[in-house]
């Protein structure tokens, strides 16, 4: 585990969106959902220098396309503005004036420029939002709550559970905080839902620094999960610092930018793993880590390769130590390798050495695979390429949520 | 349908892997299976000319390479054996003798050179042949056999039903035939099953020819179907022509070589779809057609994404007509779409017109659902290209039979 290589970050206990300085959020029911929070706000007390990484569907949403307008402004973002229940995706042009409008009277409600707002929308794809509730939510907007719970619940559609964590470190050494809350991708009627996350530090850092380095921990991080292989209409990761600790501001040039980055990494990485562990119907978390490859990009598409396999999901599920679906997941992902030196583990269990199976007690790996956390490491021993990825299993119940939802 | 537009091909009443001249088989229970054939053989009367197209796992199974090398020699076949329960994969060296072994003792069981002999294995990943029972299957080999059933269920593994189909057309005014029969892909104790499909035809074909037109026929029909996206390491697509119909040899070059592409390309179709509707514990055959594609590769790839996504699957066997994840799906292919030009049905049914839902009777596209062959259609309105793709619905058995195949 990374804290405990890296002693520096420490992760705060009961960490949240809100636990840098300077961030505020809150979250209300506005009546898109029955009883359930679905509207929430997040806003730092001044304008935070901004980075966004958006889904590559090609439907993407209007709501989207308006916080990518906000920030090509200045690349700042005061607050953020996120409804649940209704995804504003394949709404034409009126889903485009209503994400316009959800921003401009977000932006009064808060006496902000509309270029420092972002709007945000996960759940019904395909049905126009209720303009009246969405300005119910604004009526109710206070800048100054610090409920973070409400946020992190008006945000979920299927999710079980809220996700929510924050680190801490020294930079300059002023003790900066990286936050962030997060939903997970799955699917409610009529359609799909969406991964969104928010990552908010008090750390002063140039904006092309944040762009960069979101980007970058995305791909490691946030892209290396997989619940059901399904890439949605609205999926969206925003990234505010606010500068409020008042260091050097933070770029690659900054003495302390790897300590940096790798916190921030982190904290991807911790939201990223709750959301794939309460992935739909999901009883477990599976952590794939592919090492050994040509290079990281192909140790990256053979663990995605694993990860997304049904059959190595409901092998899981039934904790079968079935390597051959870990083996053959690897051979089919069209990536270079020698299937006379590819070593498989369940665990510290190795199942596969060379290619061929190893001996070992199919009742440990039974006992292994029934505990919630579930890692499968696959050693190519090619070169130095590694990568990792997450998921969950595949149950009856995944079949359950998105067959019969009308039942 | 295709026979329709083709009166020249019509299709044989419960057509066979011998319906075409001069091709015998039969089958037998050898022990690797509780009760069930599990041991096939197919002889041809002469030697053919031969074509395959293996799976593009690394991992490849011995079996796949001795049949390999046998075709390089002369680019003939005469005889195939296949057993079930045992995939002979990840078998290392031993697999490899046995193979070999497997190979030698059906070539002297038929009095055949060994290089005439092509060997297939389904079923268990990493377990040795036992060889001793393949011996006992070896005894049984009768050439002369013309019992195509018992080879159709020797072939099996977790299929419920046996696959096969025979064409005939006339070729120089001759009456040839285009026969196969197919297993399909999905999971046995405790490791992955394999697709395989053999055709023949008692027309005479340049092996160069036969060879170009089983790949390009398998990428329009074998490789469009998917159970659950996972490609084993046992894949294998065989393609024997006899020449005992005398006519004169087929090539591209051959007047009507069009018209015996179509047929063999139908044949290919037919087996496809037969796999696919029988996935492990599909209820509903699903055909995904992408037109208006910028090229028929890009339709390929997103007919592919449409039918490889479990919710789309879910969807369909729920009835829910959920047409926001074909959207979905279509749209995180990453191939170039233009959103605003999708029109989606779902068989006739209109349910989204230039990337915005359309008007339609949720009962009635429930109802469509409720069906057991169901088609969705996707139009681009982008350019010509178009591809079909073929699956099933993703049910609570297909985990059943995944996750607890112990109990």
């Amino acid at each position: 585990m990374l804290v405990g290589q890296e002693t520096e970050i420490s992760i705060i206990h009961d960490g949240h969106v809100t636990s840098a300085e300077g961030f505020y959020a809150g979250g209300v029911h506005c009546g898109l959902r029955r009883k359930k929070l679905d509207f929430g706000w997040l806003f730092s007390s001044v304008p935070a220098a901004a980075a966004a990484v958006y889904t590559k569907n090609s439907f993407q949403a209007a709501p989207l396309k308006v916080t990518k307008d906000s920030i090509s402004k200045e690349h700042k973002l005061q607050a953020l503005v996120i409804n649940s229940a209704n995804a504003n995706a394949c709404t034409g042009e009126t889903g485009m004036v209503n994400a316009l409008n959800m921003r401009k009277q977000a932006a009064d409600a808060m006496g902000l420029g509309e270029h420092l707002v972002g709007v945000s929308s996960t759940g019904l794809i395909g049905v126009q939002l209720p303009m009246d509730k969405i300005e119910k939510g604004m009526m109710s907007i206070n800048p100054a709550a610090v409920d973070p719970e409400a946020f992190e619940q008006a945000i979920l559609t299927t999710d079980t559970k809220t996700k929510h964590t924050a680190v801490e470190i020294l930079i300059d050494g002023k003790p900066i905080i990286i936050g962030g809350a997060a939903k997970g991708s799955g699917m409610i009627h009529p359609n799909m839902a969406t991964m969104l996350a928010y990552m908010t530090t008090d750390a002063d850092v140039e904006a092309d620094a944040l762009q960069h380095l979101l980007s970058r921990a995305t791909d490691k991080t946030y892209n290396m999960i997989t619940v059901d292989g399904d890439s949605s209409t609205n999926d969206t990761v925003v990234a505010l610092a606010n500068g409020k600790k008042g260091n050097h501001p933070l770029s690659p040039s900054h003495p302390e930018w790897e300590k940096f980055s790798e916190a921030f990494r982190l904290v991807s990485e911790i939201l990223a793993k709750k959301i794939a562990g309460d992935g739909e119907g999901a009883t477990k978390l599976i952590e794939v880590m592919v090492k050994g490859a040509a290079t990281s990009d192909s140790a990256g598409k053979i663990a995605k390769a694993v990860i997304s396999s049904n059959l190595v999901k409901t092998a899981v599920y039934g904790a079968d130590p079935n390597w051959g679906r870990v083996v053959c997941a690897v051979g089919y992902s069209e990536e270079p390798v020698e299937p006379d030196s590819v070593d498989v583990f369940l665990g510290d269990i190795q199942v596969v050495e060379n290619g061929l199976p190893s001996e070992f007690s199919e009742q440990e790996g039974i006992s292994y695979l029934d505990q919630q956390e579930i890692s499968v490491v696959v050693d190519l021993k090619q070169g130095d390429g590694k990568a990792t990825a997450w998921g969950c299993d595949l149950t009856y119940e995944y079949v359950k949520i998105n067959a019969s939802y009308r039942t």
